[in-house]
């Protein structure tokens, strides 16, 4: 049975806070993801780890906030970003909806680095003066469990973006969408050294396939399986059912 | 094929800019629609048709925005609202995001009316002081070819919340979340005179299982079908391939 | 005797709270009207019709906004606009101070097609978590009486912006002002078919001389007179005494 | 002949614009004025003051902002108010409109001292980055002229708000309102120690009837007549023809 | 005993709170000071002035904010400046910080004109539809008593930025740092008349050095002691033991 | 030879701005520090710390910023806060301000981790379209060479907030302060687990002498010079001189 709150009718929902005063808020971005990664992978990614644990833990998932803070991906076409003011002010309503209507236990699986500065500060927005809110951050390629697979798996060929994790992930969930991708594109030269943080032009210029770091040719969809897993499985444990 | 933009690589736009300067962009809404309708019918709605609509014409299809103006009915659980002002903010960034690529022709595809004003006041933002954007409105569910087609067959219970059009699209596109909808709901009686707008408040007061004049117990996935192709058809020929 | 509110001491005001908790909001616009129409009309024809729906209905009529959302007619030397975002703010705490004395009754009449966005915006704002406000919009040359006399006079030359319409109510109210308006103008052609919205500088491409589909050379004070009253009339009956 | 921007066409701003750069802008506030004083004092004095200057130096001037802000107003009835910070977005966009057209000469005639704040707020905004612009804020109270007069008539019972001199003005341009206001009103005993600032609620538990130090019943629509003039005079001597 | 809020802990504070709600704010700027004052002149001085205050009435002094509303001294290198909107934002929120722990008279001491716009918004944002809170506002350099002294020993060479007042001030509080100015410099000639306000394009081009009428040749640490003492004299003098 | 930016004048910026593009910003926050350190304990560390880093690398340091971002501490008294959107903009503003006058190299030493998504936002921001600055974000208390400092010599009673470390700094740089503070205080139990982020009421709650984990009676001002000195030195070698 879907947890989805989107395919819930109202009475549904009010039915749910009866017992319950938990969900789950999956948001990603929509920016590059290097020369074979899709565009969506970080919401793509967190949306369909977020729907299983929900189903798992019995927990409803709002629907996806596609878009995040991605500025510094902006000289790739294709990436689509809220400034940091906007995404803060956008998170904050949405978390005060839920709250309006008795949820209390707000967790936020995340698929982008970029987002974690706004997720804080909108969380410091909707705590202040109130008192019994609880927020969970899960930046699911930060779990422990996903680390050790890929450093197993992929070394430090796994990288900074466009990693070799989240490709695969996406991989396994979006078979077809990786048929049409290109395979004969070719690496830029691998950057190890960079100041951080950088604008969209010095981004681009240091890395000019998009990629940071990492070998996206070793991500398979085998590999994104497991993972997947294996990030369902760890978060599904910090929930509890 | 697929014209998802989420679903291509960078380097797949960039080479897409080459030729088209389109992309259409599909809004909508969480928010109650009624005892039998599902939460995210806005939303959903317009990201289905988006999504046929841009394969039959070739178009990049953005991924959808999920959350739209619908604080009229926060007092519904499962609602989750932006304030116009924040609405505005996200709209104009997402199509700066866009206009910074290249694209120049923006088709937004929406499902809720309560997003009109916000979409306008964008549009006004972004197109001052530019002279060469083009934008596109279209509300599928006041498209001429669908309202005949409800008139013929659901008359003045069409209604204008939780209409029998829309909750008959989403019967279609999302068959299995609807087997999960209690039928033994009760409508409350409806009401045909009230002002507007209204607050949370008034809205649920006067009806208060969250329709507006529809009688959705006659929405039906096979007449969703034939809604979802006529709007598509017509949003197609709008466009152009 | 007048109801202006501006005309008031607040004693009177404070008296007139006792019994009535209903004002009218005249808005409107400071922009190009085409070669012969005046810059203000906008504001002028809905604070003309609010004065003496006020004295009609008695019903207080507060001062008018004089500016509102006209960044697409930016090119035309004279416009003055607010941005979306800032009108939206503006409106709202207008209406929330009016609410603050006890001000329950809201009729906006407004002179500018526009501003219908902003508004709706700032009425969702206000109304957000509030029972008991009841706003109206009164789109003045939008209500069907004035639509029926502008159909049998002017036929499709109304047009849609600088309409004989909206000139005649004006050189009806301001009759000194049309005196020293050049008129040896020459019309450019109409244009019938455009895209919508536009930018600025689109707008004046496109509509050079600021119309868009009127032959306001049609208007006259004597029509105005009869489009002034029918307004009021039609407004009256709206409201009640 | 009128000067005022809104009775004008677009076409003979731009002929005005040929020769000349320079622009009056009228400012106001919409708040209480005491027991015997109307609520539009302070926009209605600098509005008619405007127009006169106008025509006197052949300048034009733009319609009045008909509010400012008078949070410490507010706990009378009659009063609107703007935030200084929603007032501030205000003025830039007013100015920055003008000043797009080629307007470089801003010449703001204020009624309201409430208003000074944001004004000079306003000006710094604007002015950050451009080298050219010229802005003259005229409080009409504060011209030493004005001042020399309302010494001599009504000495310190001139007061600070609702002062003698204001209600004259406006004695002498509105002559048909004041017949409606009620004489019979009593003054609470006058205050001449006090805090500031206040609060709406300090504001009126201390000025109970919203004088501060005047004793308004001394103004007489000849007085105001004088004054009108004084001001006139001295305004048009700054400004030049 | 030093009364720095910074150098207490939060017990002190809980403590100094059940007896005594009074606060003081230092306020100045980060701004050139002409060819030989020091760019931290106007945070400085009313920083060494607020804890002497503090230190005489014991009375607690918030840490400096030490950036202002400078904008039209931008066109000197060094000048770091707020826009009046974030000015007043920030004021606003400490303000409130302050409040919400029981803090109920506020002096704010400022050290600079460009912040005394800023500081009347951000009172009246406060004090809107609160009761009791007392704001006393204390801008150093316009104190009688300090203007005496400067009017016996600079004369109109005192001027208006940059003045022997202020230079003086610092060069008692801040000995060692005027040590490594640079004594060579040459003055422009003194301008007397232009207008203002001024972008700092224009502020630049009018006065080359950055000074205002002033000629700060004649400031020395020990009319800065005087003046220093004068001024903590009379504030204390205003706030009471 | 100080290099406080305040401390100079601004013919002494334009000179050094000749051969050197960097400048280091301190930012801390006011907010509690547990039963014995001092409120101030973040803007002063990273202030002093900052003014000796300046000296030895011989790079301009401007004026601290004392309040940031402590909305989780404000149950306590002598605490003052931003909201994180308040002080991205303060964050943004200044930057940008420092940019205009041509320097492009920030080492912003930070002493709060509240602070961190802020400053991250404001990176974003300022970077979005610009080419070549470079930010370099120091929290000193992170630095590896601190840490192995605190491990060795205070282990896990370091704690997360008041920690030994940064009591021991201003105990080394303020130790005047602390003969004030009374040290008789009781430690409440340290709490080991607890859910994060945490709003004003729950912190209090959880934490009720403002501790997080710290036995801050180990610190010292011997230890804090050995702090100092480190930190300043790993800081030295980062930025080179």
């Amino acid at each position: 049975m879907t947890y989805n709150l989107a395919e819930k009718t109202w009475p549904m929902i009010e039915e749910y806070l009866k017992s319950k005063k938990s969900i789950i808020i999956p948001v990603g971005s929509t920016e590059q993801h290097g020369p074979n990664g899709l565009i969506g992978i970080d919401y793509m990614s967190s949306w369909e780890i977020a729907k299983k644990v929900g189903e798992r833990t019995k927990t409803l998932v709002s629907p996806p906030l596609c878009f995040g803070m991605a500025l510094h991906h902006m000289a790739f076409p294709g990436t689509m970003s809220l400034t940091p003011l906007t995404y803060v002010a956008v998170l904050t309503e949405l978390f005060q909806s839920l709250a309006k209507h008795g949820f209390r236990h707000f967790t936020v699986i995340n698929g982008h680095g970029g987002n974690i500065p706004s997720l804080n500060a909108a969380f410091s927005q909707v705590l202040n003066g109130e008192q019994d809110y609880q927020f969970k951050l899960i930046n699911w390629w930060h779990l422990p469990e996903v680390g050790v697979y890929e450093k197993e798996h992929f070394g430090d060929a796994n990288g900074f973006h466009a990693t070799c994790g989240e490709v695969s992930v996406t991989m396994h969930t979006h078979q077809e969408a990786y048929k049409e991708v290109p395979t004969n594109f070719k690496f830029a030269p691998t950057v190890r050294e960079y100041p951080w943080p950088m604008s969209p032009q010095q981004f681009r210029t240091t890395f000019s396939d998009g990629r940071m770091g990492s070998d996206p040719s070793l991500a398979t969809a085998a590999h994104g399986e497991k993972i997947f897993n294996i990030a369902v499985d760890a978060i599904c444990q910090k929930i509890g059912s």
